[in-house]
């Protein structure tokens, strides 16, 4: 398994696009991937388009060891973050009986029916490793591969913070291996006018 | 002066990517660009690299009619957007004689020697006419080019949302022409078990 040297974040959303909710999906997990030796040198937003969505991940899997994407797993028409995925990797998707049945307890457990609409949530590639979502109805997706040129991981989180949070520390962390080196960084307070004193000094 | 219709926000500062502060600027002017009927399909962080900001914002001239750039006006050797700027539109930097004048203004204000290393922040280009920030030390830039092969324009904001704020508002809009079409968003709340309900009503 390849260390994780680089990676890049894309945050999946026209609500963001659009300025209705901040982007603080980033920065937790570029503050993790820092603790880990992580490099970052790229973080995206993209809209619900399917086109400018795989067009960046096709850029991203070109020069990062990891490319996380979260939001766009929900169960409607504009959630295309596992479509963009399946067209990059180029395969099919199918529903995943086990995951099928799964969503389906989730939603009797609610005394409702299943909306047809979220069966597109159970959809799977081959090459993806599922990682379950006790917290929502979206799993994430962890996918190797070598279409970018080089071995490349994405892996694909839900948008909400909370189930964003559970999958990436406790589904996909564990199944990835990062530099043991770390980042140090020292926060320097100061007073007076500014930084160009403190860089002379 | 051709009518702005897409925009792309890029926010600069390694310290996005390594997730320290959250990137509120782009949810701030991405509200704003969607109020005067402008898309945005693109908004990127990038670190404080100038090769790396530089191919950024020559992807971005190619596609959208307005780049916004935000950060990296500082006075030190990491702030680079005047760099990246100058290099894309093929333009020598110079000190420009009534910004000096500005800020060794500023400092004694401040009963402070001006650092030499703020002079970059009085630097210059042809075709940039110069943003005033009254509240800080950075001024920006609004740069007319058509280095993407169209009509674009570049505007340079500073990082400090307070500063940016009024730059962008009060220094750089007037300057620009937007669409009188407007996008409408109509936020629908709902109870229930989730989206997919709402999707099939």
């Amino acid at each position: 398994m390849p260390v994780i040297r680089s990676a890049e974040i894309i945050t999946v959303g026209t609500e963001l696009l659009l300025g209705e909710i901040v982007d603080t999906n980033s920065a937790r997990l570029a503050q993790d991937l820092a603790e880990l030796g992580v490099d970052v040198y790229w973080s995206l937003r993209v809209g619900d388009n399917r086109g400018r969505l795989a067009q960046a991940l096709t850029a991203a899997l070109a020069r990062s060891d990891l490319v996380l994407l979260t939001g766009g797993l929900g169960p409607t028409d504009d959630d295309l973050t596992r479509d963009a995925v399946a067209h990059v990797v180029g395969e099919e998707q199918r529903v995943d009986p086990e995951l099928e049945q799964w969503l389906r307890r989730y939603f009797e457990g609610r005394g409702a029916a299943m909306p047809n609409s979220n069966l597109r949530q159970a959809h799977v590639i081959d090459s993806a490793t599922v990682l379950p979502n006790p917290i929502g109805t979206a799993p994430g997706w962890l996918v190797r591969t070598d279409v970018g040129g080089r071995p490349g991981t994405i892996v694909t989180l839900p948008g909400p913070p909370r189930e964003l949070e559970r999958m990436w520390s406790q589904e996909a962390k564990p199944l990835l291996e990062f530099p043991s080196s770390r980042l140090f960084v020292r926060t320097f307070k100061t007073l007076g006018v500014g930084e160009s004193h403190v860089a002379e000094l």
